[in-house]
């Protein structure tokens, strides 16, 4: 299955002057397309903590999707911190010149054509409600931070993303945690086609432990949740 | 000022079965207390991944957070990265099977032994409303996943996090960004003290542009703000 990382990139979420809504469509719109993300980081508007974060990714998952850090001001560097990362440069691509010159009708100022500068050999994107197409460099898929625009670039995008999504389903149990960990751990060795998570809850009236379950296999999930129903003192949650 | 890292650990956050509601916690909080968060990471309940970002984090930061995976189940694996990632081993704490043993009444259980398992020299910080105290190993903080506790482990702690906060305004404008850019750049370049962020705006009716402005020092926040009014056409928010 395709595996997938995120990097965040903006100060302005890590000092907390806006939430990030990025970082939340995307592992919601990855669950959906069946691609498992694997990693995320929240960086800051720096080129080399960029660059490191690219580095750091390269090679270890098929897709890499960057947000923010694209547009024409003085914090924004997501380019050239990919450069960096990717042991290339920047190049001016006349592609993208011509589309700021048609988008203003003249020609496109100092400030804007930082725009127009894009990693070596990186393809361009175009199609869907989107102008300005999205850059993809190597496995390095470069997004806004404007949710607005992110959301239109990121579904522009998104056929390649499409991987084969889990089922899933959860038991809840009146036991507590540390009474079921044995039982739970022969479990996951038992069908390691599964993901089995456990949480305690305290909010949850009459039970105190979710316990889900997920897999890209039906049968290996119908079979681990059988098992679990024997073993524990627990139910479906409907 | 002091630095922090956050590494948010948890299958569960990546796969979108439930969303992460620490991070935020720890973005405002960190925002309150002055301390500044220069990193965020979100990794899966592994070993090696845990490791391999305790690995990078180490060193870098005055404070590195951990939350989640500390429980007695299989996929409460983050002590053990974390000691792996600081090249040393787990021990068995005397004082952890104490505080189990009271707890319950009786000898704790092999999984819930688990949890009494930390990295070799680690200090444990005991207090506030906490009955298991929090383990804090070099520069790292390990924190549960499950908010409730997770809040209150955090306020336990929260005097080890005490920075300097910021003062900030903001600037709203109806021009471009793509017209300001080299404005902004340079009363950034004016202003080195000063964190100068710009962000379009669709959904804000008259203006455009949104220019946040942050700092520690207020006379060069102020100085940098009257810059701003006078090079572009703009006026604070107020």
């Amino acid at each position: 299955m395709p595996t997938a990382a995120a990097i965040i990139i903006g100060n302005e979420i890590l000092s907390g002057r806006f939430p990030d809504g990025n970082g939340p469509y995307i592992v919601k719109r990855l669950r959906e397309l069946g691609t498992d993300l694997e990693r995320m980081s929240v960086v800051p508007d720096k080129v080399q903590a960029i660059a490191d974060e690219v580095a750091w990714c390269r090679g270890r998952y098929d897709h890499v999707l960057t947000t923010g850090g694209i547009g024409p001001t003085h914090d924004d560097v997501t380019l050239e911190g990919i450069a960096r990362g990717l042991g290339t440069t920047l190049e001016r691509r006349p592609e993208l010149v011509e589309v700021l010159r048609r988008r203003r009708g003249r020609e496109p100022s100092g400030a804007a054509l930082r725009m127009t500068q894009i990693p070596r050999g990186a393809r361009l994107l175009w199609g869907g409600e989107i102008s300005f197409p999205v850059v993809v460099c190597q496995e390095f898929i470069v997004l806004p931070g404007v949710p607005r625009i992110f959301r239109l670039k990121f579904e522009a995008v998104s056929h390649l993303l499409v991987g084969r999504p889990r089922s899933a389903l959860a038991l809840r149990s009146r036991q507590r945690e540390t009474d079921v960990a044995d039982r739970l751990g022969r479990a996951a060795r038992e069908f390691p086609q599964v993901s089995i998570g456990s949480y305690p809850r305290w909010d949850a009236g009459d039970y105190s432990l979710l316990i889900t379950l997920e897999s890209r296999e039906a049968q290996p999930l119908q079979a681990c949740r059988d098992l679990l129903l024997t073993l524990l003192d627990c139910d479906e949650v409907p």
